[in-house]
């Protein structure tokens, strides 16, 4: 029906006649000649209607925004002063000589030129889709996942995909349920991953794997998060954590390079120790340069205990936060502003301190606690944190875990307000995580309970679970996690090590995994993967906003599809198939 | 960890180092030696440890079948009258020089020598891939849809995903159910297909779009269904039937000349009609050369009720089905047999007629029913039949949809059973459906509700729905159904015809379809599609005898999972908070 997409209509084409199909983007009447833009999802070009050729022209008075139609017509450089160079087709025209209209559109119930909500662009996404932002974000989705397929499939990787109707898992977040009618009462969960499924593909002796796969997770939603979500997901046999790096880093350097022009280089790795240090985060953001600064070993022998009491406490910390030449430009309202925020993470205030003139001692220091810092405590503070006039310094003192995340997250944001972020890529590979991290009285996976320890026995791990290491390693870039993965527990023993530290009796395990202690026991290769978030690394890659805006049919923050208006009432009789009664009425939903 | 694959090593390496990685296959000690296959995805090879290296030969007396191992050693020629040439490596074999245990196998659980049932063969899945022909199904697999990507990457097609967690849609198959925790007393549907999605997307202006998607159907399950299947999905705007066609076409031609050296050439077109009316199927296997022929007309005016009243009928029939040459080989036994074969399809009884003599006139023929076969009509069914001595003819006579059933099962059962199916791949499109089929009193969709008709507006369809074809299109490879698609309707005035011919009330239409109508009425392309279900073609493609068998992790025939123990019950407080509650207790689904 079309010789060519409209994108691809240019100057190389002048002379030629093109038919076309796509949409009226735009109409201008001007000087008795219609004017309109045709767009598809290659692009835009302009074409004009002459009132010459009266009967096409009867038609092309019909034209209104968003018809469908077809048209013929001769290729033309645009006049003189007509070019426009924010289009690519913006030095042509298409003299028009054919026109049909295939679809009429009725006025549009959103107004694109205008600010529109979220909600009317999920309510109608189909229009919403056709703006060429979103149509490149999906079409951007489309290369990348193109790419991934060819890269692992170049590298011997086997496509295999895993069920979606599987058993519920207990990773923490919570599984959508899907009642079985063939088995009344019973449940089977989708997938929060394909995790124990891939593994036993190992064991199936499957050797490299990948899927691109839709995964769930039944959560509050927050901006960057989906009921479904879509995974990269690979795993292998017989290779070493440094190998599975090492491809996964090769498929991210390759996916920037062809997609983007960006080179990215050699990731650098960083220890999830070092990172809670300098960053207070494990997925730093490495275009911002703030940096936290201990400092408890100066402030062990104040008398204030705030600063103190973390300083002497073996789970405490006491870090400064330096945000050079600063001092002005953050005022005193702000500063209660970035009080507030730590608040949200638990930190119980904001210490800061301005440095106004390095030459005048203490007469040059601003800051409501300095009557709390000695000398020689300040001193080592500002030598420490090289701090020079005009900078301003926040502290965090609490346990170590609120002074990470609170001055993470300040660093972040003030980092973003105060225009320290750079325009450019940042990736980098934290490990050697801890295996395990405190939670309600006990230990809980920090991966998730197949991750391997390094280099211990199943007997050291039970004797020290708290100092040991796992096998893992996330992929970072630019303050977001794109990726993770670990080496996996590959002996039965070790494995019941793993859940005995986490409190999961034998009972439980047997009854929740006997199948894969069972698949453990029949010659289990070394296996070890990772898996990348693919919604937000497009995310990132086209700019976006939010993972909505990579995603074609999204579900709202509150779960629903307002397009189709989903979830919807199940009829009663499909309900008794199915063994279950509802508790609440259909319709109360709102209330809550 | 390795240097080569099992599978790779060959005479080009003799004289060489070798390092692999994999599982004991078999072992046999012999004259001091000891000789192992190792095995991988790859292949397998055959190693030999030799007792001089004592501190190798110690941990080679170890080795049990399925341990996972690492081995180093030099590929040489096996001795004269050792090769082996069922074995790819069966030339060579390797002179092991280091041997390491990776991980040890209890004795298995299944032995794969003897015959295992389908229930151990999917408890112990994880072994059962481990078999060769296993794992090349998965790995063919694997090859088909990093093809059938990249296939339709080249095209200029789009990989969108759309979502899982859907609206319930009316397809008659029923829905998989999934309550929301938001929503509470809501559900999501599991898609049966991503058909309305694809559609919006074609009025988003993507144009080309393609997935490899799951797809779900809760029904109860045969040889061929699984609760989750695989489909690979396409939709085009702009394009015509015949273009679509051309495409999917061109993509099967070329998975079958890549993948398996076999060229189709162009599939010829049936006519829905001719299919039903020479093969008694929309979905005739060509390489079985039986066909039915009609013989109503010649025995309208016979007195045996039979035949005259079907063939006085006009939703009546009265068909032949020669078996030539199978008069001897097919007893009274056997015809009770198939007697008893069609009733399972509605036939109330299977007439039939051998033909000993055609020279000896009504004394050369045998037949139950001959007394009421008048001289003039038996002429005319063995002059149409082109029938010859030694013939068997079946009749059916009944409504045309029993006698199509009846007999076009028959043909493939005696087809199969007494050798007149070719080995030959046979494709063919069925086309020119009828729109509607006669449904529990009323109209339903004989593909789907969103089918266009050929050439009619909305009025003349609503006029004659009986009559009406629509454009929709079925690839058909050796019997099997491996694709099915139409032009859709692209009109809000058609879309609201249909559902009305298929008693859909406006209220209903509006509240199950509303954003469809809604969004047929802003400039929707005219769009088409198809759907190839990958399971039944990989199935096919491989020579498996059951869909099972080109799946990693299959369901069972009653749904479930009896390697996870999946459905399983969910615990009390997930189901009070997604509001519902049991019907029936847990653990009495046994009892059904």
């Amino acid at each position: 029906m079309r010789s060519h997409y409209c994108g691809q209509v240019t100057e190389a084409l002048i002379g030629q006649q093109v038919t076309l199909c796509g949409w009226v983007n735009r109409r201008r009447d001007l000087g008795g000649l219609i004017f309109i833009d045709i767009r598809d999802r290659d692009g835009l070009v302009q074409v004009v209607f002459d009132p010459d050729q009266k009967d096409m022209f009867a038609v092309a008075e019909k034209l209104r925004q968003e018809f469908c139609i077809r048209l013929q017509g001769t290729v033309r450089a645009r006049p003189d002063g007509q070019v426009n160079k924010d289009m690519a087709s913006g030095a042509v025209e298409i003299n028009a000589t054919e026109l049909e209209i295939i679809s009429r559109a009725e006025p549009l119930p959103i107004d694109f030129n205008q600010q529109v909500s979220e909600e009317q662009r999920l309510r109608f996404r189909y229009l919403d889709l056709r703006r060429p932002q979103m149509s490149h974000n999906l079409q951007f989705r489309a290369k990348v996942t193109s790419l991934v397929r060819r890269f692992f499939d170049e590298q011997g990787f086997l496509d295999i995909e895993t069920p979606m109707l599987t058993r519920a898992t207990p990773e923490g977040a919570r599984d959508y349920l899907v009642p079985s009618r063939t088995h009344k009462g019973k449940f089977f969960a989708l997938p929060q991953s394909p995790q124990l499924f891939k593994q036993l593909l190992m064991m199936s002796g499957f050797d490299r794997y990948y899927q691109i796969v839709k995964c769930f997770r039944d959560e509050d939603l927050r901006a960057d998060r989906q009921p479904e979500f879509t995974q990269i997901d690979i795993e292998t046999s017989f290779m070493s954590a440094d190998q599975v790096m090492a491809v996964t880093e090769k498929m991210t350097r390759q996916l920037f390079s062809e997609l983007l022009q960006v080179e990215l280089g050699e990731f650098p790795r960083m220890t999830w120790h070092e990172a809670m240090r300098r960053f207070g985060s494990d997925k730093p953001d490495l275009r911002n340069p703030l940096e936290l600064v201990d400092v408890a070993d100066l402030l062990k022998e104040v008398e204030f205990k705030v600063f103190s009491g973390p300083a002497n406490d073996a789970n405490g910390r006491v870090a400064a936060l330096k945000v050079p030449g600063k001092a002005e430009a953050i005022s005193r309202k702000n500063i209660d502003e970035y009080t507030n925020f730590v608040g949200i993470y638990g930190a119980k205030g904001l210490a800061w301190l301005k440095v106004k003139d390095l030459s005048a001692g203490r007469e040059g220091i601003q800051s409501p606690v300095l009557k709390f810092i000695p000398d020689d405590a300040l001193q080592g503070i500002l030598e420490r944190t090289e701090a020079a006039n005009g900078d301003i310094i926040f502290f965090g003192a609490d346990k170590s875990t609120v002074v990470a995340e609170a001055l993470g997250a300040l660093r972040l944001k003030v980092g973003q307000e105060h225009g320290f972020v750079s325009d450019e890529w940042r990736p980098l590979w934290v490990v050697d995580f801890p295996m395990f991290e405190a939670y309600e009285g006990g230990l809980a996976a920090l991966h998730h309970p197949f991750t391997a320890p390094v280099n211990v026995t199943a007997e050291e791990l039970k004797a020290n679970p708290a100092e040991a290491l796992s096998n893992a390693y996330d992929m970072v870039l630019n303050g977001v996690e794109v990726g993770g993965g670990s080496v996996r527990i590959h002996e039965n023993q070790m494995q019941q090590a793993v859940f005995g530290i986490l409190g999961i009796e034998p009972d439980e395990a047997q009854e929740k995994f006997g199948f894969l202690l069972e698949a453990l026991k029949y010659g289990t290769p070394p296996h070890a993967g990772l898996a990348f978030g693919l919604d937000r690394l497009v995310m990132l890659m086209v700019g976006a906003s939010s993972i909505r805006d990579v995603i074609a049919f999204p579900k709202t923050t509150t779960a629903a599809c307002v397009l189709t208006d989903a979830p919807g009432v199940a009829n009663t009789a499909a309900l008794d198939d199915l063994g279950i009664d509802l508790k609440a009425l259909p319709g109360t939903d709102d209330s809550e």
